[in-house]
């Protein structure tokens, strides 16, 4: 007889008061998760962060930010953004079709632009201060850059804007941004920024990743008003402002664990190579002298950087995935996905649960293999439920604020 | 208040025999998996399967036929396995190190020999007639081939050998032998056979897989005397007896999905191409016109073949996986497993746990990422655990029978 049974019998035959075993109330069949579209028709969703239950702000990458409530449906652009916005739609308009990076390479190996409006975060201390912080592709002399800027949300439109970083050169190539924020554990904000070239392709001397005067290539730590910490890690003299990691190829997505305040960033290769790091002060992710995967340009030898030590991802995958904005899972409705790593892909339509113990990589299940959306971000709502941005696979439209719940 | 809270209280205030909610004794807390190693010191197990709730037997490629008692751990050689069997002990000892094939190619592309005992399975009526049937590879005149045998387990030897089927022609080399074998829901005895060539470099005008009068790279359905079912699929005149699927290259793990009755097989791919599939009366599985991965000669170009229809596989990878010996899970240990299909794989030492609704892959779990061992079959055991055989990943030592049951 199962103990369960016994319990309620012994209940039964005494009648009289038993303490409660709260355990058993606690009890949840486990379910698989099915997805529920909650917004549709959005303009490639890049990111999204919670106002309230109800509301978000979400920034479109080829579209606007825009304040959405997700119970009415409503949608309301918020106004005043920065006039140095890279226009997608104006880049889209002068061309028959999406032009592709490296021009010099085959088809099969290019990307579209990266260009538009990238991540979007609310201070820690939003509720009281209305401070917003917004990446985006700005344009400048020579091309465009990674930027970052904090502003005000007041009345739906941005005020007191204050550029936070400008990640320069402005270059050509509309690719390789990064522009993945978070807030640490300590308050401060942490960004990637990509490495803005082709790197194999260029053949820089010193490569801009491993290049610490370079702005490009690195993740940095700022103060939330742009300040540079005094315990960042030191670079050098020569290093530019606020570099707490070098190394960087591409990489998008970047969070926090609440359990342990670490923070966990994805990281795209160019031939696989795709990988999940923790975030560790002063760390030199490798690119490109070290790579899980391959290079673009298959001929290309990497340098040598004398004494450089190189930490390794905590994961790569065999197959390209593309990873972008991942997340913490810390809702209650998967009860065996708690503080498992939820990561979105781009490549494919992909979507992992990434089972973790510490540092290590238990396994790692893609969901909705036969459902595929082109994922770009993970976020938990405050309610503890999941959402995932997504666009059509194919021709990248119909951006959707996508719920996965338990079936 | 939770209901279950609410339940109790009822019962503990109106002190009447309430109708027990049967429901709740049967919640289960969600578990992740771990390993327990039941046996170990095993030369390369292939299969086994169920003689009792703590009695199996089991066949080791390189080693015996062994009943085991897996609550006590004694190991007896099964006596009186025919002659002809390729003595992998013989082949090891006269070569300082494995032959690898094929000699063409460079080493990376290689496989080591597959030579040796495969699968071992008793009759759906073995209580009564005590019938094994047993997939080997078989010395003959040129070479080896995969044959299966029937015979009677008495007092720990085979008795009244018959032989089943022998996929002639011998040749030499030691790979692409299949032998997964399965029984249909009607009684019915599936073999898989490979190709037994790489046929990317032999380019035999018409491939053996494709050809019907070749015995070589087909399933078979035999009754379990080893004549011919009158219902068989019709492959013309001129087909090799028994033939129910062709088009298969080096498909070893075949298993019977328990709620729909249909049987599942994998199937080695040579660049990637690693494949699941469905098995149909009749089908052509496409090797080697199609296939979902490249060739290991990569210049080959596969001969058209006038009016074949090729079916596809349920899945395939993007990697490697070298799938195995795959089973149903049927416990109720991992509740979200039920039905789910079980995959080893051989490259990298990989476990799949792959979620289906129906035909369609709805989820794909790599379990123990962080704990590889050379995965050969998937078994489910008559008291719902699961069971796995593995072998070092490195050195392919110490085969073990290893269960995987809740954290």
């Amino acid at each position: 007889m199962k103990p369960m049974i016994v319990f309620f019998l012994l209940i039964l035959a005494s009648c009289k008061p038993t303490p409660v075993p709260l355990s058993v109330s606690n009890a949840q069949q486990p379910h698989d998760p099915v997805k529920e579209t909650i917004i549709d028709g959005l303009s490639r969703p890049w990111s999204m962060v919670f106002l309230s239950e109800d509301e978000v702000l979400l920034s479109e990458k080829d579209g606007d930010l825009l304040r959405i409530n997700l119970r009415t449906g409503q949608k309301k652009v918020i106004r005043g953004f920065p006039q140095d916005r890279f226009d997608t739609l104006l880049f889209r308009k002068a061309f028959s079709k999406p032009r592709t990076f490296p021009a010099s390479l085959p088809d099969s190996t290019k990307v579209t632009y990266n260009a538009g409006i990238l991540e979007v975060l609310t201070d820690p201390d939003f509720q009281n201060n209305q401070q917003v912080y917004i990446s985006y592709v700005a344009k400048g002399e020579g091309g465009t850059t990674t930027k970052v800027i904090r502003a005000k949300l007041q009345k739906d439109s941005l005020t007191q804007i204050q550029p936070l970083l400008v990640a320069t050169p402005f270059s050509e190539g509309l690719f390789h941004y990064g522009g993945g924020m978070a807030f640490g554990p300590e308050g401060k904000l942490y960004i990637t920024v990509g490495e803005r070239i082709f790197n194999e392709l260029d053949e820089p001397v010193l490569p801009v990743a491993q290049d610490v005067t370079d702005r490009r290539g690195k993740i940095y730590r700022l103060n939330p008003d742009g300040g540079i910490p005094d315990d960042n890690p030191d670079f050098g003299p020569d290093a530019v402002p606020g570099v707490f990691a070098i190394g960087i190829r591409a990489a998008q997505g970047i969070t926090l664990e609440p359990e342990t305040d670490q923070l966990w960033f994805s990281e795209h290769g160019t031939r696989q190579g795709d990988e999940i790091n923790v975030l560790q002060a002063g760390a030199n992710y490798g690119w490109p002298v070290v790579t899980t995967g391959g290079y673009r340009g298959m001929e290309y030898e990497p340098p040598t950087i004398e004494g450089a030590e190189f930490t390794d991802p905590i994961w790569y995958w065999l197959q390209t995935v593309a990873p972008t904005g991942l997340c913490f899972y810390t809702g209650n409705e998967f009860p065996l996905w708690k503080n498992n790593l939820i990561v979105p892909g781009l490549s494919r339509g992909s979507l992992w649960r990434i089972r973790l113990e510490g540092e290590t990589v238990k396994s790692l299940e893609e969901l909705f293999v036969d459902d595929r959306e082109r994922s770009r971000k993970a976020v938990m709502g405050p309610n503890g439920k999941l959402y995932i941005l997504t666009e059509d696979l194919q021709n990248r439209t119909n951006g959707k604020i996508v719920r996965i719940k338990p079936e």
